[in-house]
């Protein structure tokens, strides 16, 4: 485990933090990185710093540009430039320093070179459902043998992964879903503190974000969670200008409530047997306008003993933890854990921690 | 994971609670047995009610008798008996119904059958350290090839069953080690709760413990928890009779506090990588005369983010969730981690709750 190569498709908030979070890891190297526009790969590892520094610009591109959604349908002129000067704004991709490319074909790109590489994170939103099976698809046709883990959020998505698991069985891929805050983090604070119990009668999930200084990071995300409030759904999130965007936030003063959203908690917790996906309810408030977390994140676990006794766990997250701590931790974290299972051989002595996360 | 065969060795509180609370756990099926004076082996499944009934007596039994404890080193005559009455009331073992025998040597039994069972689970208090490490070696050197999985306590432990690693890999063995409730539960929590984190400042784990109406059944708990006490070890404990742990349990009117308690936590969360052993702080109350917990059972866990911030992560248990809840069901959960890693070939798609303790 102390050396984990792993590569980043899309460089919007998501794979940027992500990409920053494992130079604090020990054991992570970060060796291939691409968005729509452009592909780096470096298998003795990338200039992180450089990268990041480079892909700057994708931040602030709408999503009818560059965003990470799509940076496996576009085929457009690349963006990058050896000097580093993004060619379109609104294009933004990765910028060729000494270790980008432009490229038509990203994924192609990564997946002729993943025979060095141990993992892949899909750092994309996920707009179109099918978008992240597909891609898993297209490794699994390519016999890539490594883990691949995503955060992607919406139910669905997980039944049409598991429609391809013979597919990725054979090519001898861990894909690890979900692997995010919520799902993800959460969802395994959830398993854990089921344990108490023989029985789980409802988890419920709440979180609270403050995004102001994130804000412009995470439009993705937040274009996610709008197609979660009442009278909205993903095309029409999908559809909404910035400018609708920021009206109705306007009009939520900059909090956004959520109730009973659509995330792949629920299937997750089914599909590993802890209750019935029915009985996850998944919640929270988002602040844009501001740093503080609106309400603390808190996982509650309601169950029933073997001896007959009910009661609540509960699993909280410090306030100051902000949403890319507690993504892109868990991310990594979960990524460890599937290359752990991926490398197989399982012999010897395990502790519990080693059965968890790997940190 | 559906159908996973498994063993206790020991019957004091944890085995047989252990038994218990594996029938209401789907998949799980116990198939053998055994105690100082007795074992009991049926690969299509014990009847757990009446092995349970069958040794009942154990739980009164005085740690000169037939403890769990010692369920390797006595070879005393068997106190079994065809029609379930037990022989010597100070020797309980596993009373023979139509599924037990009488043994002398119960753990080699156990080991002449394992080649149809999946899991061993060690419910041994372990007062003397080396005792687990031992038994480990004997299922080795049979070449075992299954999981081995304990709630041992001690720090130390963790170091002997290193030093064995080697020997157990080569014979196919998975060891899990202190996988009850502290190390084990609030260890996997501390664990998953560090995700948050890149740098871990402190992990403190407080527990409380109401044991009135279970004090009879967990007297080597009790036991081993006063070895923590100051002006107590290992070894003055063992021997303490039971009128001067009554005695030392009036002077404190039966709660007793513990702080800097020696619990593996410390090294398991040093060996997987998220703290120092001594950034770990374990204690809490236990109260004997009383159901209800003294406190509340917290893990508390202290760390900066990537991107600067401090905070704690916490979890908590309902105060209604008894110690055997919080050990054993969480035991059976590794357990079935434990099998999974096991089996190996762990291609496919995994959840994040897949990749935690099974449920």
């Amino acid at each position: 485990m102390d050396d984990i190569r792993f590569a980043v498709l899309g460089t919007g908030g998501i794979g940027r933090r992500t990409l920053e979070v494992s130079q604090h890891k020990d054991g992570l190297t970060a060796v291939a990185a691409c968005d729509r526009n452009g592909v780096a790969i470096d298998h003795d590892g990338l200039d992180v710093d450089e990268l990041l520094e480079a892909t700057e610009g994708n931040i602030a591109s709408g999503p009818q540009g560059g965003g990470p959604d799509d940076v496996a349908t576009d085929g457009g002129a690349a963006a990058a430039r050896a000097d580093g000067v993004k060619q379109h704004g609104e294009q933004a991709g990765i910028v060729a320093s000494s270790q980008g490319e432009p490229t038509e074909t990203p994924i192609d790109d990564i997946i002729a070179e993943s025979d060095g590489i141990d993992a892949v994170l899909l750092a994309l939103p996920n707009l179109e459902h099918d978008f992240i099976p597909r891609v898993a698809e297209r490794f699994a046709e390519a016999d890539y043998e490594g883990v691949m883990i995503d955060v992607l959020k919406r139910s669905r998505v997980i039944g049409m992964l598991d429609d391809r698991e013979a597919k990725l069985t054979e090519s001898g891929i861990t894909f690890v879903c979900g692997a995010g805050a919520t799902p993800g983090f959460l969802t395994g604070a959830a398993a854990l503190a089921a344990q108490s119990f023989v029985e789980v009668e409802e988890v419920e999930i709440w979180w609270g974000v403050g995004l102001k200084s994130g804000y412009e990071d995470n439009r993705g995300t937040v274009r996610e969670d709008i197609a979660h409030l009442d009278g909205y759904d993903i095309e029409t999130a999908r559809e909404m200008s910035e400018a609708e965007i920021e009206e109705l936030i306007d009009e939520h003063d900059g909090v956004l409530e959520f109730h009973d959203m659509e995330h792949a908690d629920d299937v997750l917790l089914e599909r590993a047997g802890i209750c019935d996906a029915e009985d996850v309810h998944v919640g929270g408030v988002l602040d844009v306008r501001s740093d503080e977390k609106p309400t603390t994140t808190t996982v509650s676990v309601t169950g029933t003993t073997f001896d007959g006794e009910t009661g609540t766990n509960t699993f909280q997250l410090d306030d100051a933890t902000s949403m890319e701590a507690n993504v892109n931790g868990p991310a990594l974290g979960y990524l460890k854990a599937g290359v752990r299972n991926n490398r197989a051989g399982h012999y010897g002595v395990f502790g519990p921690a080693d059965l968890m996360p790997g940190f």
